[in-house]
């Protein structure tokens, strides 16, 4: 049985280097196969005739010019008792109570993609129009209309700690602010979509899924058919950012049309649908109210929020840093998420968290000019080295005293601090933020490595991989402790029928958790080739090394080359299996970040341009120097998204979506990124986390990025403007109101 | 770490029962896809010019004609440097020097198969024709054409045990005879077949293959790619026999093809290429000399044989049976292979040994005869309980005098062969003859059991199912161990990218091979959900008990169904893996059987017909009572094709195939086969041999049923007819000579 917490290593020779991706050939020259890529012969095509109102209830639906279109076959809608499946909180696939723009009414299957969109055309729906709400604040007025029966407030999700009264009365500095934050949408390069093939009762499903696991279970439920008749696979994906984590209705619409019609059936969405449907990060209303001595200690935190989710319900708390970043004895958080007539939130890229950064840091940015005190220096005092959380366990390494540290000094901090320009039309200023992130209890995975005979090597993992890195990084664990050259390693993964379980790719927990089991799966072949060399070589297994490929004794003889190995010859293949130590029940595991950010504003354009950003993360070993970059850049990138471009829009007079497509919902491109973003890997030799070291990098690297900006933005101007996206229409605003 | 050889099982439920075959409703309904079903987007077909002369040499071939057809996208011959790839003995790909009718020349890949056959025709090829020798009598002679540099006559294969001369003085009778056996062709069913497509630098095939992960290393060692580039998936098959055991050219002309154009290729051979092409159970002239003593004691065995192997080498031995099935201590067995100008000889269900018992038992049936003993109580007599080949170890269980008891008990043997009818027109006889097998050292092979939290399983195993109902089998394993229903198993098979290392489906062996590898995963998933159960209700494992989808302590009580287990329903999924302990290294392993026949011959037309046939067979634990039935009445079946219709007729003048196709070349039909079949499983409840107490049955079902026959027309017309098939002509030609 092969120790599932070997020793961390002490040095590594292919783990941590800029090693470029396993599949970028691949990738870079199209032979890459992503959902959409996926063709089958006699593959059908699949659309959806989707309610265009924002809350509105289906009366009839007629299907009979639409299934005399040319090339259709199969028609489903509510009228279909297949179709009678439980979906969100007793709503089901078809359901006619339409709680959105965007939900699904009638799905049709045809010969090509353009029959489809014919045969959508000529389904005639009636609908009842409903009043609705877009927006918490109408949500939330006395008689509003009800988005779902019981109410348009979901379950709040309190905390408490200490007493608040007491910590604001102990104060010597008390702040309070509102801040908000829009609503984001999901943009992954690759759209959402499924291609079902059903072979006798066996259903496969090629899926752009985070999770093929969720999808095997979601759909085998839906269908109920056992788990082991379904199979999903998501080989290559182009983003996920937790919009692709849960089941979603096409996948289970491309099963039911594929059924129906016995023939294959692809279902990718639009951008359009996309932007409407696959979910998005709520909007939160925050109040935070914070207290401090002129020492720079805490006394209390109280924050009151309500977030804005959507149709349906999705928890998103912004509370997480406010209870845990910093020492502070008394916490209160009150939060409502609250149900508008609108596509649902989902998780996204540390759900809650920017948002939580959003408004502890700009707060922690006022305190300490109300004090006095640089902010990296306050930020420094007050750093929870415990997790105040969860029984102020210690961490299993905390590096967020060095990403400040490290990072002000890497970015020029008290220099460029000092160089602010304030006068003239384009002022100039810098800002930092801090973050954090946690997970839930990380599952055990499997991964198995098969060593063939002739060196190369086949490992076997159940996560996908979104676009990071993961099946390169996992590569580079085998070829360290085997000593195999990376392209000899094949990476089979995310296919629920031919790999093991793995919990998805998602809460930045791939690496963490499956890394480890690859390893052990490395080691365990590697015990296995040295016994069959001690046995060949009469050489204890202790006294030999595996290395370049071959097998020595002390002092480099005997030797033999792994090829040689006359069992190994005989049976073929060594097969390892690993899994994953579960963390020590005796420490909180975090990695943490600090993002460092300077703009320029423009007084008489309201624009923000920001000039250089800094990130040093806290995310414990690199594995992978290129992909880690990889990673930070993007959560530097999606932070300026969210500081100064993104937020969907509703029409107010009509409930729908005013910026459905990518001219008029602005994500960063490459004029409004700037060049110089420097990435600071922070280190902290985290040998108790697991046998890798690694604590997952996705969702930090975006957290606190949005916040140091608009801490910077207020350093340049002056005025702090707490509402997200800072647009040049509200710069204007509050700088004019400024002026008086 | 799991027992690899856990105890045997005393009870069974579901092993051992009639199942139908968990892939019978996908094969019925067609939703089974076989390799010629497998198609894809863009694919290609390919066809080859094949040489249409017994020897020649290719002195031009022209492409250009060729290119020019619509459709064509690719053309390869031995121009392309891309096909200098070593095949047998130093010939290559495309060798100039063709061997045999048949041989490749050139191949095409096109849009549609008929534009691959059009572009056959269009390529124009010049031959200097070669002598050739089409038979080994003619092979043998002075001054024959060679048909390998080296001459005709391949390695000699020579045994020898006692002293032969001394036998033969010790004998009272002594008898000689020359026995010859047909070359019979290779007729799965499913013709062979591949399909090859390319993704970057991975090449994936779908190959009707015995031994994927055989394709798997010949594929990668001809394209000089690492094993772990090549996929190869042996889904559905129909039938092998042993000709699908190799590599053969087609499937790398495929991948070839493939790379060449970048688009999938399909190449299945066409039944005519079949019969030429991919292998024959080789003709043998045995000369056969036997001594016995009056008491029925052995004296003395030499055996002086030749085989006539085709163009290249393979061995095909019949002296298997005369040195080890009875007690003999003089033993002398001189063999020769030769070759000629013909399709080579490859395994074909169990490779000389119905060969060597078609000359064996029809010599015991000839000293019984002599010296006045019944054929059984003959056998009986001198049946070895220990090994003779391998240093007289004993079996680790021998059946075979039950075989031959309890058969000639069931048959009605002493009555029936009282009753033999040797007047009028039709008479009619009772014959009997018995067999074994004998296997090279079994792999290990790896078996992963997945236990889903819905109580579904997942079963991975590296062998092939031929058709034999072996993914049917395994899942029975794992159904006895875990209590899950047979619907909720899915097997993954025969998959050398997601399933583990086995030897592959021939030699009889992947049920002794993989059971207990099955076995052994399903007891540490087993073992794992009790230990689950354990910490769940605080009973200790020890007095736990799994059954119908609960775990529940003493007496019922207390008590978890499966799917309730905490620790299952947060991993999703538990894995066993398990592998095959060795054979016990002081036991040699055989399974035997006995076949009795029953014939009428017509003597003014020479038919005979086959009235009714019973096999004994023991082959240790019976897995599955209707598969096992059914690979017997195969065994019965192709014994009567081997003894009465079927062999390869080659021209004298041209050195051709004259039946090549399913008129001319006559397999039993329905019409053939007697509805009186009896199958009469022997089980000596073996419990040395492996954890499941199975010895393999394809093999040995055929191994002595056409002697049987051969016995039986004896009995019924006083004439021994020594070379098969026993055709109308031959019989007649006998009976003639007889009448003088």
């Amino acid at each position: 049985m092969p120790d599932a917490n070997p020793k961390p290593w002490t040095e590594t020779t292919i783990v941590g280097k800029s090693i470029p991706r396993i599949d970028g050939p691949e990738k870079l020259s199209g032979e890459a196969k992503y959902t959409l890529d996926q063709n089958l012969p006699d593959m059908l095509y699949a659309a959806t005739v989707r309610c265009p109102h924002a809350h509105a209830r289906v009366t009839k639906v007629d299907v009979s010019r639409a299934a005399a279109v040319p090339g259709v076959r199969a028609i489903l809608s509510d009228a279909d008792k297949d179709c009678n499946i439980p979906w969100y909180r007793g709503s089901r696939l078809f359901d006619p109570h339409c709680r959105y723009e965007g939900e699904e009414v009638a799905t049709v299957a045809a010969e090509t993609q353009q029959q489809t969109w014919d045969a959508v055309r000529a389904i005639e729906v009636q609908y009842e129009k409903l009043p609705f709400v877009s927006s918490m604040v109408d949500a939330l007025k006395p008689g509003a209309s009800k988005v779902q029966d019981g109410g348009n407030i979901v379950q709040p999700n309190n905390f408490s700690r200490g007493d608040v009264a007491k910590g604001f009365a102990e104060a010597d500095v008390v702040v309070e602010e509102t801040f908000q934050t829009s609503c984001l949408l999901h943009t992954p390069v690759e759209v959402h979509g499924s291609v079902a093939h059903w072979e006798g009762d066996h259903l496969t499903i090629w899926d752009s899924t985070q999770f093929p696991f969720t999808t095997q279970a979601g759909v085998a439920s839906a269908l109920k058919i056992p788990l082991s008749k379904v199979r999903v696979i998501a080989r290559h994906m182009g983003g996920g950012f937790g919009s692709k984590i849960d089941l979603s209705k096409y996948t289970v619409l491309a099963a039911l049309l594929a059924r129906k019609t016995g023939r294959p059936v692809k279902y990718c969405l639009s951008r359009e649908e996309e932007l409407l449907c696959v979910g998005n990060r709520p909007a939160h209303n925050l109040r935070l109210k914070a207290g401090v001595k002129k020492d720079g200690t805490l006394t209390a935190f109280e924050l009151r929020g309500n977030s804005e989710i959507g149709a349906y319900p999705a928890g998103d708390s912004a509370a997480y840093l406010v209870r845990e970043l910093y020492v502070c004895p008394n916490v209160k958080t009150e939060e409502a998420p609250v149900f508008i007539n609108a596509g649902q939130s989902r998780a996204f890229r540390a759900p809650g968290f920017p948002q939580s950064a959003w408004a502890l840091e700009q707060t922690m940015d006022t305190l300490a000019e109300k004090i006095g005190m640089d902010p990296v220096e306050f930020r420094l005092k007050n750093i929870s080295m415990v997790c105040g959380v969860d029984g102020n366990k210690p961490y299993t390494s905390i590096g967020l005293p060095q990403c400040l540290r490290e990072g002000a000094k890497a970015f020029g901090w008290t220099e460029a601090r000092a160089k602010a320009k304030r006068d003239g039309p384009i002022v100039r200023g810098v800002g930092v933020a801090s973050g954090m992130w946690g997970y839930l209890a990380p599952p055990i995975s499997t991964a198995i490595v098969r060593f063939y005979a002739d060196g190369s090597v086949n490992l076997n993992i159940g996560a996908a991989d979104l676009g990071t890195g993961t099946r390169t990084i996992m590569a580079q664990v085998v070829a360290e402790e085997l000593g195999v050259p990376m392209a000899q390693i094949e990476v089979e993964n995310a296919d629920t029928g031919t790999t093991q379980f793995s919990d998805g790719a998602g809460g930045s927990k791939t690496c963490m958790v499956d890394s480890p089991a690859v390893r052990t799966a490395a080691l365990e072949v590697k015990a296995r080739l040295l016994e069959m060399a001690s046995a060949q070589l009469n050489v204890p297994v202790a006294d030999l090394k595996l290395a370049g490929g071959e097998i020595s004794g002390p002092g480099g003889n005997p030797k033999v080359a792994v090829g040689r190995l006359r069992t190994l010859q005989t049976q073929r293949v060594v097969v390892g299996v690993g899994t994953r130590a579960p963390h020590p029940a005796d420490k909180a595991v975090r990695p943490f970040g600090t993002h460092f950010a300077e703009v320029e504003v423009n007084k008489r354009t309201g624009e923000v341009r920001v000039v250089r950003m800094l990130a040093a993360q806290d995310s414990g070993r690199v594995m992978n120097l290129l992909t880690y970059r990889n990673q930070v850049l993007g959560g530097m990138t999606q932070g300026i998204g969210f500081a100064l471009t993104e937020h969907r829009v509703l029409d107010a007079g009509t409930g729908k979506m005013l910026n459905r497509n990518f001219h008029d919902y602005k994500i960063p491109t490459a004029m409004d990124v700037p060049a110089d973003l420097t990435v600071l890997p922070i280190d902290p030799h985290d040998t108790e986390v697991n046998s890798t070291g690694t604590k997952g990098l996705g969702e930090p690297a975006l957290v606190p990025a949005a916040a140091a900006i608009a801490n910077a933005f207020y350093h340049a101007t002056g005025v702090r403007l707490a509402r997200a996206p800072i647009t040049p229409a509200a710069v204007l605003e509050v700088l004019n109101a400024k002026r008086g």
